[in-house]
């Protein structure tokens, strides 16, 4: 059996993510079970949700138990089998952990096609969780209407660029707010937003301000990534019967939360404000990979993946979340093809 | 031409509201134009969101200007008429100030038949904006379904006793939040809630405890009318899909905004949460106000209205919004009828 390497959890972090929170283990591999096969993750993907899953509180999913590795959705390539609809040499995906082996169970990991997008990583990001709350973000909650205004945070981030791809493709006038000016210029020149807006530096006010302008009838739908600051200015700029699309709320995983201090907002505008967990459209993910895969192989969507390498460098990865530095969905390889 | 008393604003209020925010000032009223009429204003409603058009910030309407009466729904009987379909003697309601007499003008103003409800004040409360809240915010935000579980805050107040009772009548299980055990019990017995719980002296974690000890399985739909630490706890205990309904957010309207900390709770449940402003439902007004007209004539919805007599208590009669000691729909009866 080949030997394993798992980035475990050592320890619950308390705010930011730090090199002693985690351990990088060594194991054998698990003798496997009737129908269950063996994964060799090729590519994991680093989403801000993982920060999440960490901690002991009730959610979505129970919390990543301490010597656990770090829950991840990876793809990879069956090493062994002791299931015949995963054949060893075929390629698999699944929710599975930051870790070079994973047992993989029928049901939560699913066989893809190697084929059937243009880079195999584009499992991980146009046709994974990014792409998928994009697409239900938009078409379940946010429901822009051509010629309607859509502002979206961390536009520049995975799911950021593909939501402002999607309204522009529904024909919305379409503003995304980045960190820095290569971001932006991102926005405009690649992605085709109408207007971009650089959040460094800028109180609430000043961020209300820079919505207005670039946007002075209101906002329709709002797809929100971050929360804080941005939140409490994308609210001040709502028009009646806006929908805000709550995707992530990045800049508290770390803090105490400070949650959408100006919700007032929302009845003076009759406006909504609805999360998007894509777990809950599990039975829809081929319409949604068909309709992204279709936009991505006619060049009407570009998608952007930032790609490190060596399960050693997990941590490092992952904080790119963080400080922004990533450019495009976040992916870590951990073996070669 | 009768002289006029009308409670103005003096000043614009910084927190909670004092004496010298405001002044009854004598005047003698104006002369009509064609087309318009003088209401004598027999009853008012005094409700929450009267405290926030003191402020200069944008809203749905416009500040109340210093110097004029403050904003209310009232009725009235016309006192003198320009205006054929307002003849001296009928009874109307608008949308007018705190005043004895307001000069009507028609779309802002309605007829009203005074045989059309049990009593003349229901025009306020059951058939008032209370009332459309309470109605709207469930049949279109929340759609709470039979068997789910509602919860409600302020649940003794006019709109949340109103939403409780018509959660019941759609064969749900009611909780409600309310302060103080005599509230609690009037939810119980009055209007024949399921559970109730009384926030008094409750953390956050004891209130989220509460909520769960009344609804294990979670709530499916939150009328909500508080914000600050009940929204918090409400949030904790929502289940996937959950509806929230914000209709109002008392706790924050005297001080700086909170807002609603536990966000992060519609993203991991894939919630919603809508504000719900009366104003654009305007339309099926006919329609709300035929069915809450229906529920209480057939003693189905059971109606409390809190009334206090006189143009100088004003400032009193508001502020029992604010302490919680009032019972019912706060009215402010103007003149004898």
């Amino acid at each position: 059996m080949p030997l394993n390497r798992r980035f475990t959890l050592a320890r619950r972090p308390h705010g930011n993510l730090l090199p002693d929170d985690f351990k990088l283990v060594e194991a054998p591999t698990a003798d496997l079970q009737e129908g269950q096969f063996l994964l060799r993750n090729i590519y994991a993907s680093l989403d801000p949700a993982m920060r999440g899953w960490l901690d002991d509180v009730p959610s979505y999913l129970p919390p990543v138990a301490l010597g656990d590795p770090l829950r991840a959705s990876t793809i990879g390539i069956v090493a062994e089998s002791r299931n015949p609809d995963f054949p060893v040499g075929s390629w698999a995906a699944g929710f599975n952990g930051i870790e070079l082996y994973s047992v993989g169970i029928p049901g939560f990991t699913q066989p893809i096609d190697p084929n059937a997008l243009p880079a195999i990583t584009n499992h991980l990001s146009v046709a994974g969780g990014a792409g998928l709350a994009a697409y239900f973000g938009l078409a379940d909650i946010g429901r822009p209407l051509a010629g309607e205004t859509v502002l979206v945070s961390a536009a520049a981030g995975a799911a950021g660029s593909i939501a402002g791809q999607i309204a522009k493709l529904k024909q919305c006038r379409v503003i995304g707010i980045a960190g820095g000016p290569e971001k932006c210029e991102r926005l405009l020149r690649r992605y085709h937003f109408d207007a971009a807006i650089d959040y460094r530096g800028k109180s609430v006010a000043e961020l209300t301000a820079a919505i207005r302008a670039a946007a002075p009838g209101g906002i329709d739908v709002h797809f929100e990534n971050v929360g804080g600051n941005i939140l409490d200015a994308a609210l001040l700029c709502l028009r009646p019967r806006a929908r805000v699309v709550l995707c992530g709320l990045i800049s508290e995983y770390n803090s105490k939360p400070v949650g959408a201090r100006n919700l007032f907002q929302l009845i003076i505008q009759g406006a909504r404000m609805e999360g998007v967990i894509v777990t809950q459209f599990y039975e829809r993910f081929p319409e949604a990979v068909a309709a992204l895969t279709g936009w991505l192989k006619a060049g009407e969507l570009v998608i952007d993946e930032h790609i490190e390498a060596g399960i050693e460098n997990t941590l490092p990865a992952l904080l790119r979340l963080f400080d922004g530095s990533n450019t495009g969905k976040m992916i870590l390889q951990l073996s070669e093809v």
